[in-house]
């Protein structure tokens, strides 16, 4: 994806977690997101999702015409994927391959196809970070398929790996977190750092996609490379930041599409 | 498998299960019995193995040249997949599904095939005589690989859903039970219907191997299909029952071969 | 609670299930009912709760004046507990200490006291009709403390057991549920089984509690005992019900008072 | 403890990790390793250990005499308690209060007394270096029992905390490994760090009990305050350690006693 920005027509992704609850458990509001996103990060039974929980989701991704991809995590169910492990890197390998395979049949078993892979919680930051954490995901993802689409931060590791490894990728952006000059998230506990309100994340979504420009947290520009937008599913507001965010990247004539229909054309 | 009985080659395949550690946790003797089967059935981390318990186990078998096969369970770790539960089909299909996708994807990664499935413990015997589990079981197997050799107990459900689904199956058998004079397994609790002693095993092994033949706790015959010889792993004397059964059987000019080769060729 | 229904002065709890959220999930709506009941059954960390959880739950039921019981369940989180599994008593014994120690601890770390034991979904179903599962429960409580209540469904073998071995029980009724003449509940799927009217079911809350009659689907009066009525957190319209069955019970000068403390005066 | 090492009569005590089964998995050789010490340590569910294989552990504990400890672990059975997470001092308090909890009530229900707490694995190395985990195991532990005594690796904070609570403690040492001059444990990495010779390691023991002096990898003495040993259970030789250790603590007239026994005298 690392020409698309640069094409006259635009095109961008937007992507939610989804099938995060867990037995009789239901997690977020992915379901009403479900109508405004083009592709979904499907989890695979360790922070969340089981067997069952993961062919429903499949099911109703496979008939809103999302991309489905894998949102492989950390054996932490209680903690929900979101703490940090001292795990190694060939754990992470058999980790990501084990809950790549078990997505994989289940989606084939729905006469799906997965497209592409976004490490959940701390296995995103962590991947984000640690070389052989980002390897060993890759690896993973190659053993599986050498199509299947990386989704990592714009400007991590995880993506510069993905490319090493001539996987391809989509650099992801946050339409509701300010940026840092050097392309990284501020802090969330920095002021301004969260876009509370849907307009001003609608317009940093438009400028992300249209012109790879996000805004720190004093309102300077910064360089982004924006393929898929990450749309939260559990805060009071998901939906409702969704539908704007849509909207304004319609009425900007930002064509709203998968990188795996995208790379396919 | 149906015909290899009857043919004047005598083949049958010895099985065994394998990789049912469980993170630092090792189980049975599965490690030195690698050297008498032909095929494994490996734990697919629900009742027992975790991704890296699989990969090594996978590796292993790939070493040893033994045929890999899926060993679903129940999702009960803390009972080893051994105490019934009330799943419906709908839920044991999607358990082996999820299983079966995360061994095939290992095996894969590691360059072999999945060639086959046995239910464990708890699930084995629901599939053996619920219809409705039977079928999940089948239809899971289908939807991963319609070449997939189902094992199941001789004269069970399971062989005969497999047969009605038109999947390959395998006849499994116990040299160390005696047998109702229906096919079925004689009682635990039966005086005799556990041969405690090496070299009866190893007879009957031969008997069921090269003339369709096992006994009842009081010596009748009783005809069984014997394709594939179950070896357990976790008794004390568990390799020296496997090597004087394996030993036995050769002497008898019969060749051990896994299921997936003798359908091959 | 044997003489409650015969005395003048009438006395009922009214109960909930609480606590039943695992890690980041939350279930039901029973915070919301906490305004409504005298006693809660909280989760022990094994059909559902986790340490962290069972804390909170603790603190807000002491806030709110609830007498606070344990509610174990057998190990089995992703069916909820509510799947029966082939347990042994020996095992439902071990469950049941752990999970009431576990609780009694967070509960006096709290500065609260352990009042009761209600065994959660299929476990309370397997103690109300298989003896040695009643002892073992039975056993596990007078391990504990042999003044913490059993509340039991009326007229069920675990109550039957608790008077067996003189431990102080609550009988159990359910205000939304018809019941047959023999005082069992009547099976959902017969016609009239489930009361889905509010002011119907709160009718019969006060029957229950002032006569000690519950009604059949074709509206025969039957003999029930009533100490204790369950308040269901999991329906759409959970709090109505509620709300309808206290504001009756009030209305009709029933004093609602956990069965700890009937018992302490 | 603080004065033990400077009384006229040698103590020492000699704990070992106990119960760290699962299921059907047993682990190390703890049944072995009973005969020598005189307190165990029982895994309590989480990183190790189930309500059944807790009571068996109890039991065993109780018959050969031995002082029974809780040893709470990180929730995380696959990594077996041993890899750091990030959890918070509050989850850490609440993991704490269960494990304690439910141990206790099964040490309880036998007759027993649980009468110390050592932190397991990566909660043993946090609870040694960060402040506030370490004050949230001592305030759990101060929950259950003022009377508990505090198992934590010699100078370690997790000591420095206990006493700064006012709580009974046991400063352990390692009779197999090698300590820096500041007092902290040698680097398995560095050359002699690991005591790999048994009588070696008995030699070290007795100077630790009856002198206070361990040794750096080169021999120089240095202090450490040695009230209880540890024994380590999964090694290949780890019974032989135990019995060389034993005898020459008993041959050098040291009394082998628990901190339990030795406080209430």
């Amino acid at each position: 994806m690392a020409s698309n920005h640069n094409s006259l027509i635009r095109t961008v992704d937007l992507n939610c977690d989804f099938g995060e609850g867990f037995g009789t458990y239901t997690f977020g509001q992915d379901t009403e997101l479900l109508q405004y996103v083009t592709s979904v990060n499907i989890a695979c039974g360790f922070h969340a999702g089981d067997p069952h929980t993961m062919r429903t989701a499949v099911n109703q991704a496979l008939a809103a015409g999302a991309a489905i991809g894998a949102h492989p995590g950390l054996p932490d169910r209680l903690g929900f994927g979101r703490r940090e492990m001292s795990v190694s890197a060939s754990e992470v390998y058999d980790f990501t391959l084990y809950q790549l395979g078990a997505l994989q049949a289940i989606v084939r078993a729905s006469g799906g196809r997965l497209t592409h892979l976004k490490p959940h919680g701390a296995l995103y930051h962590m991947a984000g970070k640690d070389k052989a954490i980002a390897e060993a995901i890759i690896k993973a993802a190659l053993a599986i398929d050498d199509q299947l689409i990386i989704y990592g931060q714009s400007g991590s590791l995880l993506l510069d790996t993905a490319i090493r490894f001539g996987m391809p990728y989509a650099s992801e952006v946050f339409a509701d977190r300010a940026y840092e000059l050097d392309g990284s998230l501020a802090a969330r506990s920095k002021p301004g750092a969260v876009l509370h309100d849907a307009d001003e994340a609608a317009a940093q979504a438009v400028a992300m996609a249209a012109q790879g420009i996000a805004y720190t947290p004093d309102g300077s520009p910064v360089h982004v490379q924006a393929d898929t937008i990450c749309l939260h599913g559990d805060g009071a507001h998901a939906a409702l930041f969704a539908s704007r965010i849509k909207e304004a990247l319609i009425a900007a004539d930002i064509i709203l599409r998968s990188p795996s229909r995208t790379l396919r054309e």
